[in-house]
């Protein structure tokens, strides 16, 4: 049995180096961004007009002579001479020739002659080239979570694919007799399988989407031989299940049989104690509890912020905000906690029915309230440490 | 030109009701529930035993005579009289005979006889049947969100099914001739097409998986063939590069043909001005502005608040946090204005880079600070709205 901070540090110090992989931008979000990325383009990449309006090659007078029009994506150049004009469109190429644009509507035409009510400023509403970035300057650096403006801002420098740290693909091990497939009627003694269906919606959630169930039947030789297919074909595996000193659970061994170093079995938390954390090469191998919520709850404190850190992203074990709390609560256990509660701005509530196999006020949890072991009461208003999920 | 306020009390005005579409329990993360959903079973659905150990015919004595086992997913029953005891496992069905578990720590076994070092209280270490829910309560409202938890819950309620409200399906059209595919060599006068990856992206970050991007000509045929062919095939509508009064803009006179009515155009707003809403029977259509940050930011404070009511959500339109300023910040615009920051905790920074047309700093941002129209000093410390993103 370890301490939660304990697991934490054991995980943290086993974590294989993340992989890196070359994507196509149009699957890139929620990756990080493995290399600093140059750009290969100024943006714009030419002056650009920011109005519709005219095109002004200066002089004294306030009339100038059309002699042409430029729209956006327009690909020729015009000479102009001093006192000519253009008509010109939003985020079409100013002409060299040309040092300022005047918007439409403060201008007046009578056939080709452009009347305007004031004198335009040098490069008025023009963007210049590179007002953005120029060519060369580093457009994100490694590191960087993709996001959509991230993609959107790559993709308008040229950018088609980039290298990311390659996100886990996950296996989802379901282990357990008694289990029925919903749908299926139950007979007496069962109840429906459920673990495999939230871990894998709760991992999509967090955006891991490559994710593959797989279900074992209670014996040895099965056991074994879907945890050795599972390892070969992901890079995480999740048993749910758990493992237990029982005299028909076949987890334990069949782990062993394969070679698994344990990184750690049980943890002095409530829920979670049975918590299983194992390592074969880069594989990492979690057994969650069969409980539902307390699978639930060693998804988002363990195992998400595990495959966060396997792709690529800088983080801690254990990363709480600071909330206080709406109602006075009695603390009363031999292990540290993390109770089901909601969060509401700055404040959090605890929620009933904290028992492990319990889901339903789980469902309107957004966040986990960790307290330490003991007894003792905490006030109305304290601040307490609260995983958000 | 119509104010903020205004845009979003005329949308809300004019959103079509969510439809509701029954969906694989697998499908429906992040849908609202759209039935009251009433538990088949009670959980658990059997005299649970929460412990591996014994299951015990209570007598006065502290020994018992051990006559069998029941692992999880036996179904069988056992009559036990009083004085015997089986061999339980957590998980599995406790015989109607047994009265209390006694968890296996605390308990020896020789041969067929168990010693017990204390005496059980009656039920100890059993779950009773409907411990979490009875067969007929109300396990999910309407208008839940389905989360992990709650596709779990369900499940192992038995359901496989739910009827959920319908996540609208979104057509993106780009137009603009200036637009070159990423990848591909750029002339000069054009620039890269960006704005449709990063609305897809940004739409799939909230969940919302089923767009289709059109690219359109810049003639009216075919913008008015492209945008008729989206309504056909999607419930909402995204134009990109927006309406001008600009001669080779086909959007605007294209919308008209196709006697879409105009919700409004212009919105006193920076960025973000030329934003356009229309309405065709129960199809909505926004025509973003071409501008990228522009873009980006109607669909924040704009888009994903209608699709998420679309969706069966119930909320507002400009729903903001708020949070405290870490720099004094002046403010200088006719337009009430969405500024690129970024939260952390309670407090918000205000970014570089706010032109319309920059997306590097919004890769940064994770809120829009919205400042009213004016000329004014906003001191380190205020407290400001921000749209959390």
């Amino acid at each position: 049995m370890v301490t939660i901070q304990e697991a934490f540090s054991i995980l943290k110090n086993n974590l294989p180096e993340p992989k890196v992989q070359k994507i196509s931008l149009s699957k890139a979000k929620k990756h990080i961004l493995a290399e600093d990325l140059i750009a290969p383009i100024s943006m714009p990449p030419f002056r650009q007009s920011a109005m519709d309006g005219f095109a002004l090659a200066l002089h004294e007078g306030l009339e100038y002579e059309i002699v042409g029009e430029i729209k956006a994506g327009d690909t020729h150049q015009v000479a102009l001479k001093a006192g000519q004009a253009v008509k010109i469109f939003t985020g079409a190429p100013v002409p060299d020739s040309a040092t300022a644009v005047m918007q439409i509507e403060k201008a007046t035409v009578s056939g080709n002659i452009l009347t305007l009510e004031e004198h335009p400023n040098q490069e008025q509403n023009i963007r210049p080239v590179g007002e953005q970035n120029l060519k060369g300057d580093l457009a994100l650096k490694k590191g960087t979570l993709l996001n959509a403006a991230c993609i959107g801002f790559l993709a308008g420098l040229g950018f088609t694919e980039v290298n990311v740290f390659q996100k886990p693909k996950i296996g989802i091990l379901v282990t357990g007799n008694e289990l029925v497939q919903p749908g299926l009627p139950l007979e007496f003694g069962k109840i429906y399988e459920s673990n495999s269906i939230m871990l894998d919606i709760a991992l999509q959630e967090a955006f891991y989407d490559n994710n593959t169930i797989y279900r074992v039947n209670d014996d040895f030789e099965n056991t074994k031989n879907k945890i050795a297919e599972a390892l070969a074909e992901n890079d995480v595996i999740l048993i749910s299940g758990g493992i237990s000193v029982g005299d028909y659970d076949f987890v334990a061994t069949a782990l062993e049989a394969l070679a698994v170093e344990t990184l750690f079995y049980k943890v002095k938390q409530k829920p979670g104690k049975p918590l299983f954390a194992g390592k074969l090469k880069d594989k990492m191998i979690f057994a969650l509890p069969g409980n539902p919520a307390a699978s639930l709850t060693c998804l988002y404190v363990y195992v998400l912020p595990t495959l966060h850190m396997l792709s690529g992203r800088a983080l801690e074990y254990g990363q709480t905000v600071p909330k206080k709390l709406t109602h006075d609560f009695t603390v009363s256990n031999a292990r540290n906690q993390f109770l089901k509660a909601h969060i509401v701005d700055n404040e959090v509530t605890v929620l009933t029915h904290q028992n492990s196999s319990m889901l339903n006020t789980f469902s309107v949890s957004n966040g986990l309230m960790y307290v330490e072991d003991g007894g003792y009461q905490l006030a109305k208003g304290t601040a307490v440490e609260v995983y958000v999920i």
